[in-house]
């Protein structure tokens, strides 16, 4: 290859202060090193992960300049030293929680937060040799990675325990949403709550990744699916995942748990909080039905407000538990996710709501910070 | 019988006031009414559980004159309309936490919260119609049940669904423990935790259930078991039940869930809440290992304190649950326990430290409450 053991001059979108606009412009990316993958990014969207890094949220996990970006799809450009089950031209998924594979987590069924390629929001470097793989081209100012990704640039490095090989046959466009959105929603469904049919569910918080919860509760024959949020406009896109009842917390002065009892006998099997809200997570903890009620957490919570629940709320049969990347080890357990979407068991277009090319980044973002779009899909 | 359908005066330790010795007096217990068993109660002993009750810990839970005490073992007097499943003569455990086999709880796998039946420290009356089988013998005034057992009496009246049959063969002193604090402990290890063989696991408050609980650990094939425990006293009956390594959290002013992570390359895979402290319920939680921990709570927490954890730190893949009756639905699956008592996988004895006559009632309750008794066992 032309371009292998080189440095690559492309195009990115780098973040340099909390809130700022994404400058477009040219950066230098290293060669991968030993284990590491080096990937022309074809397709990327943004979730609010991306957003509130981008804000600043939390202060100690700012690092600028950074190229953000998470949730993608490329193709090799080349494989550093050691990696053996990709080559350059094979079609990718980056994946921000990773899967060394050798870990104690790894290695433990129905877990998967990696010792080493775990989500790490604090972490800004390879975790290889704690450097970085990108420079500006004016004056090779390093510039920060993101979420083990960095995905807002036509190339970036990724450790390869972070990145998943699909099918060449597949379309990659729908597939970047599996690298982080609908299989945070589909697998929490699945995975962590394991809903059974029959079950009646609460999704608090209807952006795509609470959408993405319904699809799967909806996937798996559950019987009644409730959307809670407090913009209206998400109703009609929350029907065609199969909500069939919609709460605006907005609308009355009953809480929205009892609301919610009082469509399901009691209250539902799950509860998911997409919200990240504190008084949402509290609402979905009290809506689920005492004895059996399960609690997934997915939402991120920017407030330091510890879990407004009293232990012996746990002792009600009403459990609360969390869940990243939707419970899926990616390297053993996307592949399922991926075949289920392709026999359209999974709805994979409706999360595509709008498309632009990559230079319109700063449009998408706005986009999405004002819900109007659940996934814009940027092209490179 | 000569005694069915009549009432029956027997003797009874009376709870008269918050802290006030039980007073062991002549009572009235009226006869069994439609699904309800009248139970000659022949072994009790006593849990933190009937302490905290005594000593009027939770001001809205307390009822005066009441008869407490759930941990028990004794033989059918009698049985009212529409019993079929157990008849006078039978021996039976009575359970706190019932299981009626027809509510939504008790058809689902896993769940053993029965709507009806399950433990509620605020229910002072028979569930059927919300009065007293029990009334003094000197002025007819009527005292309240608890746990729907109420055990500290020759005899009483229980739900059928709150009755577990037990083969006549069986030792039924031994039994007695396993209608509350043993099962709590060892099924917290087996159904809620699931310990897995070769896995690590500390138990915080090393009283009865805690070491039931490491005796489970130790049946499942724990690797180490480590007990935290401010009495050093508790240590000696640890090393019985499998615990190699323990620490006084008062011996350093190193956190102990640090001193956990040390002794098991950063944690173990389960951690269990056995003292009934908001603070211990912090350091059993951080002192599992991210990515696979699991903390179950089982102590009493009387303070007002919500959890000590903040919403992003479930997110490190430490979960948080807690466990009543060691989730054994108890008619399904207490039988499979006594088989296991009864082969030796779990050794009963060990928990019987003190035996003593009923009217000493008031001795054992000392002896629960200064630590030095696992369980003292009366005879009534």
């Amino acid at each position: 290859m032309e371009t292998q053991g080189k440095v690559i001059t492309c195009r990115a979108a780098v973040a340099w202060g909390p809130g700022e606009a994404l400058v477009m412009e040219d950066v230098k990316v290293d060669p991968p090193q030993r284990l590491e993958v080096r990937i022309r990014i074809l397709f990327t969207s943004i979730c609010h992960t991306d957003l509130s890094a981008w804000k600043g949220e939390n202060e100690a996990q700012q690092a600028y300049p950074r190229i953000l970006g998470h949730e993608a799809a490329g193709i090799v450009e080349s494989v550093g030293e050691g990696v053996e089950e990709m080559k350059a031209g094979d079609h990718v998924l980056p994946i921000f929680n990773g899967e060394c594979g050798e870990c104690r987590v790894c290695k433990r069924e129905g877990a998967n937060m990696c010792e080493r390629f775990r989500i790490d929001p604090m972490n800004k470097v390879m975790v290889s040799d704690g450097k970085t793989r990108f420079f500006t081209n004016k004056d090779n100012t390093p510039i920060f990675h993101f979420l083990n990704t960095s995905t807002f640039s036509e190339y970036t490095v990724i450790h390869s325990a972070c990145v998943v090989k699909v099918d060449p046959l597949f379309p990659l466009e729908k597939m970047s949403l599996l690298s982080c959105g609908v299989s945070t929603g589909v697998g929490a469904a699945w995975n962590v709550a394991d809903i059974q049919p029959g079950s009646t569910v609460a999704v608090f918080g209807l952006g795509a990744v609470g959408l993405a919860v319904a699809e799967g509760a909806r996937a798996r024959g559950a019987s009644k699916i409730i959307g809670i949020d407090v913009n209206p406009d998400k109703f009609p896109l929350g029907r065609e995942v199969g909500i069939s009842e919609f709460i605006n917390p907005k609308e009355s002065d009953k809480a929205v748990h009892e609301r919610v009892r009082e469509l399901t006998e009691g209250g539902v099997e799950y509860s998911f909080e997409c919200a990240g809200s504190i008084e949402a997570l509290r609402e979905a903890f009290l809506s689920t039905h005492s004895g059996v009620g399960v609690t997934v957490l997915l939402g991120v919570h920017t407030s330091p407000k510890f879990l407004p629940i009293h232990p012996m709320e746990l002792f009600q049969g009403r459990s609360i538990t969390a869940s990243t990347f939707g419970g899926f080890k990616p390297k053993t357990q996307l592949p399922f996710l991926i075949n289920q979407c392709l026999q359209g068991v999974i709805n994979l277009d409706f999360f595509i709501t709008h498309q632009l090319p990559f230079h319109d980044i700063n449009k998408a973002m706005q986009l999405l910070q004002q819900g109007k779009a659940l996934r814009c899909l940027l092209s490179l």
